[in-house]
């Protein structure tokens, strides 16, 4: 019966005298002074193998072993398998790109995305993904305890309604489709049509030129949408309870991944704490933050949006003056916010963003649900009613007050585990100029 | 304070003289005698209202109402609210294209599908998705529980690995990308990164020109992939107890949705005794089902491969043989097969196919591990190593005998269901004409 690293310490207290099967890749090999170790590496963590000769083995090669488990304190796990057979089923080539068993810090982020069949392998790299597999079934599971629907739209979007720019075009038959940058449309639709409140766990598209350490050209949008909110404050309040069950699972589930980071999630008084701070403050704090930190080193730099400098500096007061890593921002202003987005006020608007340790991870908002309204400011943003008529559709036939926000999985697994690069987060990542593997 | 339709009876039995508020669409207006009833629809169920005027409302208009819980055994779930007021949050439109309260089969498909946030609100059409939704689920948690790791692929990769055949061209900046088949390459990525057992519920996409009513142009897939196996009855055996967990799941948490469809899902005992064939006998089985259904009305049409029609006849004679609405067809011709699939003896392969109340839903198989073995049989079919160095590359460094498959999303609710249309199990299917919503 084939036993996982995990479980070797308890089969050699239970039954020492039970031949066992191990399954793995040859981690390490050592030669201690007639003693031959050989680390082998399965998906639960590593094990010592005790071989009575010298094995004709390469790193990384795949093996079966059989033999009898027995406690040692001085093994990884405190026991090891004392081998009586081994069998090589995959024979790993002598010429590996790098060393799987080192310090990941050696490795390249290049070679870490090249190679991704030997980079994960390495354990602190492997972590990240652990880290991210738990987000979306803590996600998923928040979302269906409150009654969410799970729901999968169409990726293949007309480039009529969702505009030309950032968008990649898809040969479709005989015409061009887009590659939807936004579930938001269909989560729309699902709220009026009566499931009131559905998520989504699916790729989103953008075609934008940037090479920066918190842009993908294709990215995993966790995204929610509920009906019969009141403001933008209901979905910050959604967002809170979420994190913070997405952070408690984190912590329960990947507690040895968070070490390997040197990582801690933020409590959940941390996330109830969390300040909503309008747009207009924010600006402020951002400038006043700024100020504080070129005090005796000259004039600040004067901010003007929320970007990414603005961003860390919002982050920064939270975390000193609020003991919160997460900062809501509401009330961005009509101009910076896309025609469907419900007004507040004169000039701002019920949407927000969310940022988490200097990043900003969710945009969203309330959304505009008055069919006339919306027809009516369309032209206000350079935009045609016949375009939009399937859209406009959704609003026609009774249609709740409603909202919704998305999460960037990979920004939001990055700044859990402080990797210096989102791309890091991403199993496969796009941008301009990386398209394989 | 909201009360769900689902928990009226109990608010009215619990705390009658507690005013309470209700959300939810206009489903039917009826005045009987003076007393004016409205039956009010939200995401749980339907509650009936009493007014005390005439109210000004259109059918799907959304409102809030206040009022009083009050049992009424004549109201639908024996329970209705006395409303002391209403308030229009947003009214419908009188061109409703179709009366969401009406009976389904009156409404047709493309209609269906035209209007999807006015089809989702009948209640019988909206259980399709609440079935898909406990599918996904019910998938996702069998797995986790096997300890597989979600992952999340990119769904834009390189032509040149996939050939060209079958596949929507993407404009990725200044280059040519092709949207993903299947995740089939990174899925083997994973397991030999020593993840071992991965899985993925992610968009697939085909090119095909078909228009039937098994096929979509793009669809949900759900993947698994699996370290150290010794043969596809592994895979096989995986899928058993996986479908008998969804089905369970779906009976759990669906009993009314698989009511308004008459329909039932197979028992554990039905999935456990689903028969294994290989290629050859099911050949033989869909011939012999063809001459017993011909049998006195002339010559039986001769089968040849495995075509829509034989899975039809496979499962009929599974269904009376053994019990069982499933049936899984094994070692298929290796010229039915890819280049990757694990042979067995000198024309077949490790792979199968799992049919279902006459559908195939699941494609999968072992896959060929061995670098040598791979390249070398590449020419064969067609194919250069150059252009797959990247494929090649994951067996390079140690990879354990392995495999994987995969069900369609659609096709496995459309067959719980008995759906005539793959097309009504997807909220925005995607075919040669049908682009929108």
């Amino acid at each position: 019966m084939r036993i996982l690293a995990s479980e070797l310490v308890n089969a050699a207290k239970a039954s020492p005298d039970t031949e066992i099967e191990a399954l793995g890749w040859v981690h390490r090999i050592r030669d201690m002074g007639g003693v031959n170790f050989v680390i082998l590496r399965d998906r639960s963590g590593v094990m010592q193998l005790v071989l009575n000769e010298k094995p004709d083995l390469n790193l990384e090669t795949v093996v079966r072993v059989k033999g009898f488990p027995a406690l040692n304190e001085k093994a990884p796990g405190g026991a090891e398998i004392r081998v009586s057979s081994l069998e090589v089923l995959s024979r790993a080539g002598a010429d590996l790109p790098f060393q799987v068993n080192a310090d990941v810090s050696k490795i390249g982020l290049e070679a870490i995305l090249d190679n991704r069949s030997l980079s994960l392998r390495n354990p602190k790299i492997r972590s990240i993904f652990k880290v991210q597999s738990t987000i979306i079934e803590a996600f998923s599971a928040y979302l269906r305890g409150k009654d969410f629907t799970e729901i999968k739209s169409s990726k293949l979007v007309n480039s009529a309604t969702e505009g030309g720019a950032g968008l990649f075009e898809v040969e479709y038959f005989d015409r061009k489709l887009c590659l939807a940058q936004s579930p938001q449309a269909y989560k729309q639709t699902m709220v009026a049509a009566g499931l009131e409140r559905v998520f989504e766990v699916a790729p989103a598209y953008r075609a934008e030129k940037h090479d920066t350490p918190r842009h993908l050209n294709e990215y995993v949008s966790l995204d929610i949408e509920m009906g019969f909110i009141e403001s933008e404050i209901d979905l910050i309040e959604l967002e809170r309870g979420l994190l913070a069950y997405i952070f408690e699972q984190v912590a329960l589930k990947n507690s040895e991944d968070l070490a390997a980071w040197n990582a801690a999630v933020p409590t959940a008084q941390a996330v109830a704490a969390s300040p909503i701070v309008s747009y207009d403050e924010a600006m402020q704090i951002a400038n006043d933050e700024s100020a504080r930190n070129s005090a005796g080193k000259g004039k600040p730099a004067r901010l003007f949006d929320i970007n990414p400098e603005a961003e860390r500096l919002i982050c920064e007061w939270s975390a000193r003056e609020k003991g919160s890593d997460l900062v809501f921002v509401n009330e961005f202003p009509r101009r910076y916010r896309p025609f469907y987005t419900y007004p507040k006020g004169t000039a701002g608007t019920m949407s927000f963003d969310a940022l988490f340790r200097g990043l900003e991870i969710t945009t969203g908002g309330r959304r505009q649900d008055n069919y006339e309204e919306l027809r009516d400011i369309l032209p206000r943003f350079g935009l045609k009613a016949e375009n939009l008529e399937g859209y406009l559709s959704i609003f026609k036939y009774g249609c709740p007050p409603h909202g919704g926000f998305a999460i960037g999985c990979e920004r939001l697994t990055q700044k859990i585990l402080g990797l210096a690069n989102v791309k890091e987060a991403s199993l496969f990542p796009r941008d301009r100029k990386r398209v394989e593997p």
